[in-house]
């Protein structure tokens, strides 16, 4: 049980006015006490009350549970876990629960009244896994160093005929060479105008030279995720088209400079914003500037202009302002940082400026 | 819409007590009404009531759902999807939810008073789901035919040195040139002893001649998912690993052989278990017979000696016998059936005899 970590989620739970809650995303009971499994259909959970070891409630079909620091409640798949739940919770006091909570569960719980009332606590937690600890942030470096390293694999499969698909899949092979475990979310490879779809697929079209080369990919490495864009050229550009780039990138840029303490998420999008809208494509900019990140790509908080509150030391997100122009030409330049004391650090060292491959 | 998988569930729903539910399985979603798309942390819901059309809410941010049959109720990140919802629901009747329904959806839908109570009625739509019509029994046949081609590809990988995870990782890309689009689940490789383990993954083990191996593998192909497993030899078995194989192949043969409608799904996880304890390693058969499959590998309503509904024709589901002796050896055979009029068709070709490759 990492006790800073149960410490802070106590924390906020207390200033949501909960003295016991219920997690059961598997990333978050990981994060707390060291255990980790998919339990798919079946039930996990780990009872953080506000005093004393939480309790995991896990399948006998788990994994061993036992030395993770927390009160372990076994059962097998004849069993009732709710009913287990239901036993150990202080029913006369409201229950935290978290987002991630399936109906399933939910529902017979509150049958059983296990508790006064249902209150949704995901944020509690979510709120301190957003702050990462000095050896996450050395696990999101590490993370990070890998996909500058696999960007320049990428790179290197850039030649006439091979498919986005084709370079799509060779992706893990390589990020498992460099030593990380997984991609984060699906890669993301784009040639020519599908740059403007910023969610494309990789599919079977095959590079021509001269098409634009978009690549947004991510790797897990010790659990920690990592997340970057690089868009390339692949003939020298045009005036539009470098244009289009110099906006993306001093978006980028200005974003990653104004980064501090204090500084609001909203504020953060807006800097990069400003500079699309000014360079008269903000209609183009159709998302949010970026997420936070860590134990999963997109970790609640996002960089946006609707979130208002300040950022903290030790925040991690994305930074991936982008110009999309259908049936002409997209660009997304994406970099990871982490907020320090008096700025932000920036993960990504792949360079960022105008490249012809 | 489907208008006959609609009035299925509306059955269904009607024999619960309920004249209204809220599904949110993405593919529950595509089975009714032909659109597909997976919303993440976003909103995406289906209100089915007794009559009329039912009403999709999705996010604007999703694919285009016009013409899937539905009324559609389109909204931003910035509306409440709550709302909504509750302003389409009969406050003053129980609503039925889908077993997924995440807390952050469900706690504000209960705070709204969006209906009288809320009911786990996933059961509606897993029950229709799993009689699969004439055309989901062809994709499920074309699915297996791919995973049993799929299967002598595999065979042709081993080869000394080559790793568990080499072959896994080579799969996808032989599930795509045979026409499939993905896994249906991790593929398990498995060299050796690793075979005791039911859920052993592929690591960087080498393939060493005279190891056993066993390939538990399925692909998705037009919606519709695959699953077989095969163990070989790669050296003049024992008399006692020969044993252990017949044992296995006789127990997935007689659960085949007296699968038919009206015979329950307990008794033929019996007639398989039967035949391993009379051969004397009962307890070395620590799971289920086997599971329904169709849009995902493992739908509910398994082959397990607690459940016991009788089979009805067009449910697909898999017999998979197995003996694990760790340490040791372990052998499964899986096949995927359909329940037919008078008995079931075994999907998978991929010959079962013992063989030493």
């Amino acid at each position: 049980m990492d006790e800073k970590r149960l410490a802070r989620v106590r924390e906020n739970l207390q200033s949501l006015g909960l003295e016991q809650a219920l997690i059961v995303d598997p990333l978050s009971i990981w994060w707390l006490c060291g255990y980790y499994t998919e339990p798919y259909e079946r039930f996990l959970a780990l009872l953080v009350r506000a005093e004393g070891a939480p309790t995991l409630f896990a399948n006998r079909l788990f994994p061993d549970a036992s030395g993770c620091g927390a009160r372990v409640v076994s059962f097998s798949d004849t069993d009732d876990p709710v009913a287990l739940v239901a036993a150990q919770t202080a029913r006369d006091r409201p229950l935290g629960v978290d987002k991630d909570l399936a109906a399933r569960w939910l529902v017979p719980l509150m049958e059983s009244r296990a508790a006064s009332g249902f209150v949704l606590a995901s944020g509690a937690v979510d709120d301190a896994r957003s702050i990462k600890d000095a050896r996450e942030q050395e696990l999101m470096r590490a993370a990070s160093a890998t996909n500058d390293r696999a960007m320049a694999w990428l790179v290197d499969q850039v030649r006439p005929g091979v498919t986005e698909r084709q370079i799509a899949d060779g992706l893990l092979a390589e990020y498992r060479r460099l030593g990380a475990s997984d991609h984060s979310f699906a890669p993301i490879v784009s040639f020519a105008d599908h740059a403007a779809d910023p969610h494309h697929e990789p599919d079977d079209t095959p590079f021509a030279p001269g098409d634009m080369v978009l690549f947004d990919v991510g790797c897990k490495q010790d659990w920690y995720c990592s997340d970057m864009t690089r868009t390339f050229f692949t003939a020298n550009p045009t005036g539009h088209q470098r244009a289009v780039y110099d906006a993306v990138l001093r978006a980028n840029e200005a974003a990653e400079k104004i980064v501090r303490p204090g500084m609001t998420f909203a504020e953060i999008d807006r800097a990069a914003r400003s500079v699309i809208e000014e360079a008269g494509w903000g209609a183009a900019f159709t998302h949010r500037l970026g997420h936070q990140i860590g134990l999963v790509d997109h970790e609640p908080g996002d960089v946006s202009e609707t979130h208002n509150e300040p950022v903290r030391p030790g925040q991690c997100f994305s930074i991936e302002p982008g110009i999309y122009l259908p049936g002409d030409m997209g660009v997304r330049i994406e970099d990871l940082v982490i907020v320090t004391e008096d700025g932000c650090e920036v993960l990504n060292r792949y360079p960022k400026g105008l490249t012809v491959l």
